[in-house]
């Protein structure tokens, strides 16, 4: 039996991932690559075929692959284009679906790897059998994927789902990749969670906290979290600041789409219910009477590796043939 | 031939319209009673049906009605009911397209006000062809009906499209109705404005303005724009400040579903250029330059009154049959 396997590709800014799907969700085999090695799009994709063609001759040759999906930054599903991404080597326009379909003779599609996360989560993971919710991803940056009536959202132009770029304190912090003052993403991200910890650590001097002990460019989401499970009192309220800014944000995402779950994925959701915990309250503080105590609050179910693979993967099983 | 008339009927905190509609959006007759007369939602019933059976007597008799579209504050298109509407009498959940299916014997279909507003203009209105859009109705409150892959969003429960209800000023001004701070509807409604005047008129005692000459009961969104209209300078801040604050909250709303265009609909569009100006102005200095100087902005192209029977009418073309 043919055309049963899809090529799931997750281009990140700094690891490019790849693995050979079933319709099940079963990663059959696996493998990654530094995304930022090659100047030219070409050589990444030369040195990306060469690992998927080991892989897919594991698995019983091209005539069992169906399509690629693949999740990049700022990659448009209408056109197939990586376009102006920031976070990576290869700019302005990048036509990779068309590439990938030269290079391996299979249809290719592409999106944005937040939109990729949402249809893995929907297919594989904690949105199975919903119609409506939103992913957020929580990372170096802030995505989302967005799902309503069973169908992703893309937008007229492919574009929407930025949530990140909203803004939710007028004038407030400023965020040096887009020049907006107040965005989720300036509160939200490693980035935003390493300020808020440097903002309190100067503004709040006779406040003890391990992270002193720190050189200032060794304070960042992963030690600011080890010192927040060692109980530390600073680290703890970074979590507690930024769950309140990232709970009366998703507040406003309820009102927009009603979705019947919220999934939050990436780097931040480690931390468990010192993150969750204000993200619920204040959400719901937020929510109007008709809204609460209605939407789900949860964690992605899939390894975050995985989950990109998957979601990338999900896409080629949505072609037309 | 039969079956190819449609009731359309928008249930106002005042007025409930009603009219038969062809497939093309021509309204052959229609007619106006009050809401509230009825304490008892049957008497509403009992009198609706004795105006629309006039007209229907008119366009031919029942077998050339197709079926019952209500648009009604807080109607739920999943269920049929509408829910705890503050603006009417009735208390609690009323079945009402039950109730219009045992009167009338053909099938009704319900869904709230803001959402059949954005029905009629995606089937009659300013966004014919459009597959992305999304309407925004200014008037006593603040609605909004969305339109994404071609379809209404009505999220898991039927309420999504709340976007009146979004915080937009962290802390801001106080929602009387809903208890929120600083949510869209406490500033861009008719209320809204009427409040940023009665603040400006206190807080710049300096200024002149002839909405001083008038007593403070008769400062609302009517003498607010006349005196703007006159070149009042306190009354076109006024709008100035309401599209400063309705601009920033669209350009939210674009970062989510990337509509090709956002139509502006009721009482605060008559201000015409007055309030475009900024709401244009603020939307496009927060948004992403991705979807800079994309996204139309324009007005309602449908007369008001005429718009809410055509929006609900074209929810029974939408009825299997």
């Amino acid at each position: 039996m043919s055309q049963q396997l899809a090529v799931g590709i997750d281009i990140g800014g700094t690891n490019t991932k790849f693995g050979i799907v079933d319709r099940r969700g079963n990663i059959l085999c696996d493998g990654r690559m530094l995304t930022n090695k090659h100047e030219d799009v070409n050589a990444f994709l030369d040195e990306l075929h060469g690992h998927l063609s080991l892989l897919i001759t594991q698995v019983g040759g091209m005539e069992n692959i169906r399509g690629i999906g693949v999740g990049a930054p700022n990659g448009n599903f209408y056109t197939g284009n990586i376009e102006y991404a920031p976070n990576l080597r290869w700019k302005g326009v990048i036509e990779l679906a068309k590439l990938l379909e030269a290079k391996f003779g299979v249809p290719a599609i592409l999106t944005n790897d937040a939109n990729a996360a949402a249809l893995g989560e929907f297919m594989y993971g904690a949105a199975r059998s919903m119609r409506d919710f939103i992913v957020i991803t929580l990372g170096t940056g802030v995505g989302s994927g967005i799902v309503a009536n069973g169908q992703l959202i893309y937008g007229h132009d492919g574009f929407a789902g930025e949530l990140g770029h909203c803004i939710v304190i007028p004038g407030g912090r400023l965020h040096t990749g887009t020049g907006a003052r107040g965005s989720l993403e300036a509160y939200a991200s490693a980035t935003g969670v390493t300020n808020t910890a440097l903002e309190f650590l100067a503004s709040r001097p006779d406040t003890k906290s391990i992270l002193r002990d720190l050189k200032k460019e060794d304070i960042n989401s992963k030690t600011i979290y080890e010192a927040a499970m060692k109980g530390d009192p600073l680290a703890m309220e970074v979590y507690e600041f930024t769950g309140k800014i990232l709970g009366e944000a998703l507040a406003n995402f309820v009102m927009f789409s009603s979705p019947e779950a919220i999934v939050l994925f990436g780097g931040l959701t480690k931390a468990g219910d010192l993150i969750m915990k204000p993200v619920r309250e204040h959400m719901e503080k937020n929510l109007l009477p008709i809204f609460q105590n209605k939407v789900k609050l949860v964690f992605s179910e899939l390894q975050e590796s995985d989950a990109a693979i998957l979601g990338a993967s999900a896409l080629a099983w949505e072609m037309k043939d």
